[in-house]
């Protein structure tokens, strides 16, 4: 029983994720259910949207220099010859003296070069009285004005929007080349665990960091492998960290330099460890690893220190793994603080805070054991490892757990 | 061939669907699956969490008061009697003179009352010769200190955050009472629309709107009963409707005042329509009705009309009836205009905005047919039906399109 010698600081085991991991490879989806996937490669546009020039109002195709000059007193009469549906097209050409009826959306008959809006025309049996002049292309939508041929429709990297789903469709493009979604297997371990989904019982305890830690990973793109509860035996653990499968492999407990956290010296031994204990409070006992490609987070059982060590961390590798943005996915504010937070030189702080009237209070910096810290705040404020704390009033950045908060 | 002869406004709209829509009723679904979810009724919970006092850190559970006086220079010694593991612990009682090595999260056992940190003690033989002073209850983790026995643990509208799940799994809460998610149906009809996942061909294009309209709803919280197209036939689009199922409808397309335009007279026939044309722009052909207790919106079919009469209106009835907020789920900033803004009093005006350098850019106002002007831009800016239009330099709230922005 002894604490750690050493504790990386949180920037280089930041910058170690950021060296060694990269978004995964590309695969196959439907353009339709790709919402917030991310594009691996840039779309460029084989189709012209609108493929034909097409009226954007309802009203009559003509010559426009036929109504030059037209105005209350001076009608012009043009005799209507047909009309323009959607997807029905006039299919003469109109020649001068003559008008199409024409519906917004349907394409533009041969000859004619803008579209009179109903309201400044009177129709009786199939004579136009234009009462206003109007330009060439007037109410026209041009071929390619939306997305021209060749185009680049959207580009690498992008996060798609429910739009964009809009705009693929569009275009053409069923089928899209997205960035794999990572894979994550969750081992948990502990004896005196029961399962998620258990009552408490005696002296044993429910698992609350596998039904976190799930919608966490599900929150940051990745897929879930598996959730697996082992015991706290080293044999098990080492069965278990070799049948893992995925990108990512997050192992809750035994992090610690304890006689039963088995975790760091299983890794060490298997794979590599190059970080292990965090300048990062309350998730110090925290490591960083490799085991076959897969990149390994020991997390500790603590459940505020999981989540801590998760968000900055084991998420990082997830959103990086699938192409994203490495940032925490929290709307962050500058907002003044209504009390002090005392830290120390040396280390990173998670504060749990509450905001009150555009104030933030601190409410758990200690406490790495009670979640009901983490679901009582409004966010938290990270302590920079060069301070001692914050002054009352000073501004800090809260990254707010709720998207609406 | 006519417009509309008054449009409503936008704020009488947003009310009318706070009136007649509230959220639906409970379901029962598995708390590991809730995130995201929203909580119908508040949890109390019917477990202490921990159930037990236990040790906050590895050492040796002893009766602190044998500790007053004790340094670097006068011990005291206790005899080690045992070990306290978590879901492990020791049987007997800690008596004076006594103490017992604990681990972090192992229960207290009778007698102690304090934990001695591992640092502040050395074990020869189980004899433990203790350096330090420590009070009564340090770093002993109290029974209930987490969540006490009867305590609200999460109040009733709760949008579940990740680390709710893991507090709903340590009291034991397996399944919990959320909002019914509304279902909802979407038809899109235009004779000139090919399904998603087509190419556009010679005088067809593809509908660009179900996709669109299917993350949306999924995003804001809805369920996805169907999508069908439907030609632009009175009989076919009225059999649709009817068979409509859920708790929503959308119907893209054919919602003006043109000879097509079969959807409003058809609800107005069927259900009511208290709303046809909106003082919004580029969304002013959209209507509100309700068939049957199911809210109908009719949605225009250039794609960035019906993309922002979802955000504004239907996605509004879809959050509101799941439970959530009714407000639009896009990040709000408030910043500098590069260039005016030009609108007309008496309508709100929907503006694609780009951000560029922390100054709004204002990228298409019109152009409702071009959805590649919602692609390009970051975001949107609404001018209020009360002003012309901004200033250059005037800080107006840009609502982001992503999350990241």
């Amino acid at each position: 029983m002894r604490g750690f010698r050493d504790r990386t600081d949180l920037a280089h085991a930041l910058a170690l994720l950021d060296t060694r991991l990269s978004p995964l490879g590309p695969e196959t989806v439907a353009a339709a259910e790709a919402h917030g996937r991310v594009l691996a490669a840039e779309i460029r546009s084989e189709a012209a949207v609108p493929a034909f020039d097409r009226a954007a109002m309802d009203g009559y195709a003509l010559r426009a220099q036929e109504t030059f000059g037209a105005g209350a007193y001076s009608p012009v009469e043009l005799s209507i010859v047909g009309e323009s549906m959607p997807a029905r097209p006039f299919s003469g050409e109109v020649r001068p003296g003559q008008a199409v009826r024409i519906m917004t959306g349907a394409p533009m008959p041969a000859g004619a070069d803008a579209v009179l809006p109903a309201e400044a025309a009177e129709e009786t049996n199939n004579i136009l009285r234009v009462t206003e002049a109007i330009p060439p292309l007037r109410h026209v939508g041009r071929r390619g004005e939306d997305v021209s041929v060749g185009q680049v429709a959207l580009p690498a990297g992008r996060v798609l929007r429910p739009q964009d789903l809009g705009l693929l469709a569009s275009i053409g493009a069923a089928h899209i080349a997205v960035v794999r979604r990572p894979g994550v297997s969750i081992l948990v371990n502990g004896d005196e665990l029961l399962p998620a989904g258990s009552r408490p019982d005696g002296f044993r305890i429910v698992d609350s960091n596998s039904p976190m830690l799930a919608a966490l990973v599900r929150r940051d793109g990745g897929m879930l492998h598996q959730i697996k509860l082992i015991p706290d035996q080293r044999a098990a653990i080492r069965e278990a960290m070799l049948q893992s499968r995925g990108e990512a492999l997050l192992i809750a407990g035994g992090s610690s330099v304890g006689r039963e956290d088995h975790t760091p010296s299983l890794l060490a031994e298997l794979g590599e460890l190059p970080v292990h204990g965090l300048a990062l409070r309350p998730a110090s006992p925290t490591g960083i690893g490799f085991l076959k490609e897969r990149v390994v987070f020991l997390l500790p059982g603590n459940p505020v220190s999981c989540l801590c060590a998760y968000d900055l961390l084991a998420g990082r590798a997830v959103r990086r793994l699938g192409g994203r943005s490495a940032d925490m996915p929290y709307r962050k504010l500058k907002l003044p603080l209504a009390e002090k937070i005392v830290s120390a030189v040396g280390r990173v702080d998670y504060v749990r805070v509450k905001v009150t009237q555009g104030r933030v209070e601190p409410i758990a910096v200690s406490g790495a054991s009670l979640l009901s810290t983490t679901t009582a705040a409004d966010g938290f404020v990270l302590v920079p490892c060069d301070l001692e704390g914050y002054r009352p009033c000073e501004e800090v950045d809260v990254y707010l757990y709720d998207d609406d908060g």
